[in-house]
């Protein structure tokens, strides 16, 4: 196996368009232009374009064809490039390197997808220009920001519209060493929390007369944190209970504090709802003697329920097209943080994840495999081909 | 009974004097002149002075006569006024009110109780100019403030030239409803430390890949908690341990942070010395699965050694001029904070400590009843007499 020569700028559609889209410096939650590029591409092969912008955020929803619908997802903010002058090349000048390296802030996360996608689509159509169903775009610029006025906001206006969506591929980099060697077919539930515990503030030289909040709360977080929640689920990893933030006191070292605020997060699988979990903590702290409303408080925030895809037509057609064009099995899992596929899954809708290797992610340098992008895009319109070629 | 008329300015001279060292203020570590004033009237009665002055902190040493030692023990500086407009009278305009009360910040704590030190030598020193033993006087203004360069530079002073301190009384306001009702025979120690706890900062989705302090700490921390070190020894009330500052986290709430701090302090008995208590937190610690200088660390400070003066020629002595003066026996006590006292204990010195009444002390509108001070300068005088009078 040879390197390959360095790259011309125009040496693929997908490559040539994957670098449009990352000289625009999108950081989260400015889309640079770049959904007007992509809005283009797919007027150019025959969708009806729809914006949909709020607080900043513009969202692009495009469709094409009727019936069974399978939607491409995915984000063209990116996340800040952190200190310019540690990146070997310069963030927004997408370069490929002598190893074949497309790097550019965005590359893996994921205007590489979006790239990937529009050729997928633009090939498919092009053979199938009568195909079967409706495929869609639903392209946002605040995935990695504050994400209320981006895919959440989208999937609100669906779902009053009462618009059937069945299948959903996010161009998240799923991938870990190679391409398509794991596909996400579920995310775990994330559940926040903010607990206070109010007790009395006083002086430690008079003990008797405070209620020291700090001594009041440990035995109950220390048994939540030593919790056994479940062994894993539907393929989920065990659920998780992670204490982020614990602060107490006044700074002083005489003073007996009057109230400590632990903030804290489940991770977890389809096991649980978010309100049985809330109903368990509410347990185990009244049962070390707190009082709910008297001498603690939770505010609860659901970041995202659990959400999985069981194979079916949509993850064979993945696993059909990813062992053809990647000859390897993807591997499912349900690990890792949070993705716009939480919200698209309250449709109703089978969501995968499938998308370029996650190494560099969020980090200077980052970078793909220029060719990676190339195959995915081809793992893509076999998808499709699968779906919704035209009968022979 | 009824009430008394408004007082005059110069009623007595103790509460001339009073008034004259509270409209002072002296807020700490700010002598403002008042130790020149008790200075002048100490040598008007044959005291020799001394002053030793470091960091903008004034301490005055004066001494009358040789043998047995009797040091009269308090400072001249004042905690803050507080809101100024909440004060019924102006904090520094000592004021008599109607109902008898002496109001100004100091009256309680403690310009009153020097002021009736000082009147008490007078008298003693005019009835028995050839009296027995030593007289002395310790006067700090740097009790209230970070009380380095207050009383403990002055004690190390004294220990360097090889003084002998037999007895001391400080004048801090040791009574709790009416004059004389207690008086503090010891302090129990202060111990405070800073444990760190240090693990592996991560993200709350991949708890595997971080080791929370959060939850490295919780189960040993409950258990310092809960734990009963004794049940009170010498007179002292058990030893109590609290944790007054308690922090760990980013402020993100799906990071897992790399560190806690926890701050706790031992109030203890002279059941224990400080290396013991030391002892016991690091094998609590360590059996809980922290391994110190690793997973945790420990920066201890010394506050102060526990200190008490059991029943002797001292305690008789004051217990009888209480009973004389005020009518009551007096509780003995170790309990509150630490005061200066523990310094003057390292001497080898038998110290209690009895003042007025300490309800109002730190707070707004602080006083005392104005005649206590009378009382409180008859009941110095009288330990005197006991001690100190010439045999008839
Ligand atoms: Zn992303
Ligand atoms: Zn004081």
């Amino acid at each position: 196996m040879t390197h390959p020569t360095a790259p011309t700028l125009d040496d693929t559609p997908t490559l040539a368009l994957a670098r449009d889209l990352l000289a625009r410096p999108s950081i989260t939650p400015d889309d640079a232009g770049c959904q007007q590029l992509i809005g283009d591409r797919l007027k150019a092969c025959g969708f009806t374009l729809e914006t949909l912008a709020e607080g900043g955020v513009i969202n692009l929803w495009a469709t094409r064809g009727t019936g069974t619908t399978l939607a491409f997802a995915g984000h063209t903010d990116v996340v800040p490039t952190g200190p310019i002058e540690q990146w070997q090349t310069p963030p927004f000048e997408p370069t490929i390197d002598e190893e074949g390296y497309l790097r550019a802030r965005g590359a893996a996360d994921m205007k590489g997808s979006v790239a990937s996608m529009v050729t997928a689509v633009e090939r498919f159509v092009a053979a199938h220009p009568d195909h079967q169903g409706r495929l869609a775009f639903l392209i946002t610029s605040d995935e990695e920001g504050p994400a209320i006025h981006g895919t959440r906001m989208v999937v609100d206006a669906l779902r009053e519209r009462g618009e059937q969506l069945d299948y959903c591929i996010v161009g998240e980099p799923s991938s870990v060493d190679t391409l398509g060697d794991m596909v996400k077919n579920g995310r775990r539930g994330s559940l926040n929390a903010t607990l206070t515990v109010i007790g009395q503030q006083g002086h430690v030289a008079y003990p008797h007369k405070a209620r020291n909040p700090i001594h009041m709360a440990l035995s109950a977080l220390d048994e939540l944190t030593r919790t056994q929640w479940d062994d894993g689920h539907d393929g989920f990893p065990p659920t998780s209970f992670q204490i982020s933030n614990l602060n107490s006191g006044t700074g002083a070292e005489n003073v007996i504090p009057g109230e400590l605020t632990a903030r804290f997060n489940f991770r977890f699988s389809t096991a649980f709802t978010a309100d049985e979990l809330k109903a368990r903590v509410t347990e185990v702290l009244t049962r070390h003697g707190l009082i709910d409303g008297k001498s603690f408080t939770l505010d609860w925030s659901l970041s995202g329920n659990p959400f999985v895809t069981l194979p079916g037509r949509l993850l064979d057609a993945v696993s059909h097209a990813v062992e053809a064009e990647c000859q390897r099995a993807p591997v499912l899992s349900t690990s890792g943080g949070t993705s716009d596929g939480r919200f698209i899954s309250t449709l109703g809708t089978q969501v995968i994840e499938l998308g370029p290797v996650n190494a560099t992610i969020h980090q200077v340098d980052e970078r793909i495999l220029a060719d990676d992008l190339n195959i995915l895009s081809r793992v893509y319109e076999r998808i499709l081909t699968t779906l919704f070629a035209n009968q022979a």
